[in-house]
């Protein structure tokens, strides 16, 4: 059994957090241990260190290497470009092919948080488990909390099989980001999960379902796999890597295929995707505020505010809903529900070329 | 004629700007000036720096000696300890009286704003020409913008006299901040204007009604003028200024006497009493927002907001009405309309003994 941990993501929304140099998922932002490590311990519980791989990018590879000083060298895959996740898995099951042909790969977004440890192991244990019998794309469905247009849904079928105490669900059809009515009917009806990005499977399915949805992408992969190991993987990688078509493996090859499964992933999941979801899930004092990092704050008739300024004495007076986020250079204050906005702020730096800031 | 500026406040209410160390007169809260230099540079287009003195407090007068170079250090009046108005101005008397026994003593607060400078020259010379003639307590009444409560009001009687421009009139009565309802039958009436705390009149005026409705006050300011440049005065000062009542010139003179006179301020006053009011007199860009001493904003549909942050970047995404002022060791974010309550937060600061943030 291998985990992959896809760690190619910018995480834009968490600026000024976040930066081009320190992505998401290497900030401290849900607990005090980065979210990148909380996903390697949480996985490490079931999988050895050793079967670890992390795909990441050459921005970001020495400050992972360092924060993950357990995972070896050679299971650090680094993308000469990102392009999206079916040439990140792609690639990824090349290498787990070459240390056991019928592998288990665990697909893991790396800056995702999950509450409940255990049952996230006992759901991912039912999975692999899955994932071998049938010989199937299993994916991980959560339960809709609310209406939310910025997730995927995977629509269920049947059931197929009880695997100990998880229920192993058909899947009718794995749909993209609907809008705001179809997500309502999507929640309401209760055979749609939020698609959670977590994927298990045999390498070799994977694999030759890529060949099968992406023949062009396959192709690409082949080359890469006879280049891997020898002294052209240096050149070849980059060269080829770079003309792979950028697709997610959810629209170029879930979408599709027939053999998909579901389980359900009733562990307290959340992709963390902005300042607003990590409002929700984050311990709040008696006047709904959240206080990061040990921030020392003083309100005065204030409530439901996030405040992260761990350098600073922060005061609030009268304020209600903000989401305040202070940094060495940078000062955020955002309406709370207003943080998908973010990224403008970061497209206006860029825009206005204040690299510094980026 | 004599200036003399009252610089004794603390000015809490820009706090985290103003400290303990640093008052609100000594900070370039208005424009790129200090608004103690503003003051001092717009009535010395009348009156001679030689001329101009200045009461302040042992912890503040360093750094005001070292802003007001011009100032003779004999013009700079130490107060052993705040003992309010009355006081205040009593001592000052006696040392214009000492220099000019018929001086006209033109007395400022150090940290209001005044737009037309101009007009109040014009205005304060048309006081002066008064208090001589009429041996009266001239005092300067704002026409109400609107109806406030932190002001003291002027109730005027009939027109006096004409002096120049001005328009000279009798005084019915000097009332102290009113409640709401009060406050608003005063605008109403059109007969009352608030009381900007600036007065002239002769030092042996303003001694003689103190005599007369603060006898003991007198008696105390009797003890300290005969010290006056003779080697006890180091100990008879602290020793007499501790014992005096703490009460206002508005409160202990001018309610009671007969002999008060107004002019009209018509130059644009506002006494700066709050970061709401600050917001009130500054520029604003096309979305109502004030950006101070040149801080970087980006805003994303944000409006009617003040920010001062001089050292970094602001980002405000979907934010309205909001006070938000960094300093280097702590930040305020306070919705527009409650500033008044910064107050609150420098009461807790000191109930909790975080002393450095004071």
């Amino acid at each position: 059994m291998y985990a992959v941990i896809m760690a190619g993501g910018r995480g834009v929304r968490f600026w000024p957090r976040s930066r081009e140099k320190k992505p998401k998922h290497l900030l401290d932002i849900v607990s005090e241990k980065t979210i990148i490590r909380e996903t390697v311990d949480r996985i490490k519980q079931r999988i050895p260190a050793d079967n670890i791989l992390v795909v990441t990018g050459k921005k970001h590879a020495r400050d992972l290497i360092r924060q993950l000083p357990e995972i070896p060298l050679s299971n650090i895959l680094i993308e000469p470009v990102g392009r999206n996740t079916a040439a990140c898995i792609g690639l990824a099951a090349l290498h787990v092919r070459r240390k056991a042909p019928e592998g288990i790969m665990v697909v893991l977004p790396s800056d995702h948080a999950i509450a409940d440890s255990r049952k996230f192991i006992d759901v991912i244990g039912a999975a692999a488990q899955t994932a071998s019998e049938e010989n199937g794309l299993v994916t991980i469905g959560i339960t809709p909390a609310s209406v939310q247009t910025g997730f995927g849904y995977i629509e269920r079928a049947g059931l197929l099989k009880q695997v100990g105490q998880a229920e192993v669900f058909r899947v009718k059809s794995i749909r993209e980001k609907p809008d705001f009515q179809t997500a309502s009917a999507f929640v309401q009806s209760g055979n749609f999960y939020w698609n959670s990005g977590m994927f298990v499977w045999k390498a070799s399915v994977i694999l030759r379902e890529i060949n099968r949805w992406l023949p062009d992408l396959y192709a690409g992969l082949m080359k890469i796999d006879a280049a891997l190991g020898c002294p052209e993987e240096a050149a070849v990688l980059p060269r080829v890597y770079k003309k792979l078509a950028s697709i997610s493996i959810d629209y170029g090859v879930m979408e599709k295929a027939d053999n998909v499964l579901m389980l359900n992933g009733d562990f307290g999941w959340s992709d963390v995707g902005s300042w607003d979801a990590l409002w929700e899930i984050s311990a709040k004092d008696r006047s709904g505020n959240v206080v990061l990092n040990n921030s020392r704050v003083i309100a005065e008739n204030s409530e439901g505010s996030l405040i992260y300024n761990p350098r600073k004495l922060t005061a609030l007076v009268g304020v209600k809903d903000l989401i305040i986020v202070e940094t060495k250079d940078a000062l955020l204050i955002c309406k709370k529900g207003r943080s998908q906005d973010v990224k403008g702020v970061v497209e206006k730096l860029e825009e206005q070329k204040l690299k510094g800031y980026l």
